[in-house]
């Protein structure tokens, strides 16, 4: 994408290790847009009913990355402690919505592969927490 | 505001204690609104220069606050740990936000204000906190 | 709620009518916790699989008030274009949501709440549009 | 981006167009994140008191774009007046952004790649337009 591309001519970028915070973003970008898709999916399925929880978490996790993401982006000034927690808080909502996802994942594609996006969003913010130190 | 009268007809509310959530919701609306205006004050003063970190955190504490506000209103099959991270983070971006707000606070009355507005959203997220347990 | 004080203190307040403007931001934030609100309300219900239309366009209007807010808070270079067609969407996602949610308001309380807010909302998009000129 | 893997197991996808659909939400996810970026290097530029209308239109175009997104990805149950108002709402944010960005091309690299890609999702915004009819 071509905020990587944006992010490389920044006068004054943070100290924080580059890969992987556009790793981090990459991800969140793609979680954010899968999990809105997938939480769409599951509404127009049958079985909604079953489907409520994978819904909600889908929602929570679309909302978590978006926010992540912007915040990753930021490299003006940033204090290290929000984007910390920010980055934790991603984590926790992508293991949620990974596990949840995955448990409709044999009878919904659109759960399978949005389960996958979460999981390599979730290991790339550990990734970020751990490079932040 | 009508999003408490709309949470009390819920079929399935949460269990987690109603006036820590109600009042965190309150806050975060309020400061998210709050922050988007402040950054915004900020980059029309002639002193922008100095004002570059209250711009990012402000810009960095409407993001979290608007995720922490919609996280925190669904009540249907919540996922404790994600809303207590989400909560975390948003706390550390309204402490991180306030104490910067508050620098500027005698020539900026805009500053003043958001920073009275973040430290009563820090302090509704860590009684959100609390009470999640 | 605390913006419209920020507001006042802004060193270089666009031109647009502040009543209409300010009516319109209050509206925005009420209607796009609402809209969140009762989306979730509507996924717990038992009669869900009725509801699927209801969930998809309180999700679009959350969306779209949301954004309509922060871009009517911002006072700084506003560009009268934008703010007229992002505002015009918010008032077709307004009528969207509250024609739908109406027709759920005899069985779902948090249905006839939002309903109104959606009606109150889409009013003062169009007040600001006719202001704008 | 894997969303557009998701969107094909979608049960039951709109109408609309679906290459002109997934050509703006790949645009906007795209400009979202570009126009997220340019707004914080503008701010860290030392002469960011020229660069307010860009940061300004930038936060403006990048809230445009989340919104426009989400609500083009969504298949189930769409509103087409809604889905059209908004992909209009965002190519005047688009062409906005993208004019002001190019009047800082020459001295700023960042804002030379976000013209482009601002042009690129108006463009795609505004086939989106024609497709929905």
């Amino acid at each position: 994408m071509t905020v990587q591309d944006i992010i490389k001519t920044h006068p004054k970028p943070t100290s924080v290790d580059h890969d992987a915070l556009l790793r981090c973003i990459e991800e969140c970008l793609d979680c954010t847009a899968s999990c809105t898709s997938c939480a769409d999916a599951d509404l127009a399925e049958d079985d909604v009913h079953e489907m409520v929880r994978c819904i909600r978490l889908c929602l929570d996790c679309a909302d978590t990355c978006a926010t992540t993401a912007r915040i990753v982006i930021r490299q003006t000034e940033p204090d290290l402690r929000v984007m910390r927690a920010m980055v934790e808080a991603c984590a926790a909502a992508c293991q949620a919505c990974g596990d949840e996802c995955e448990r409709h994942a044999a009878h919904h594609e659109h759960c399978r592969i949005c389960a996958e996006v979460c999981r390599r969003c979730e290991q790339a913010c550990n990734d970020l927490v751990a490079a932040i130190g």
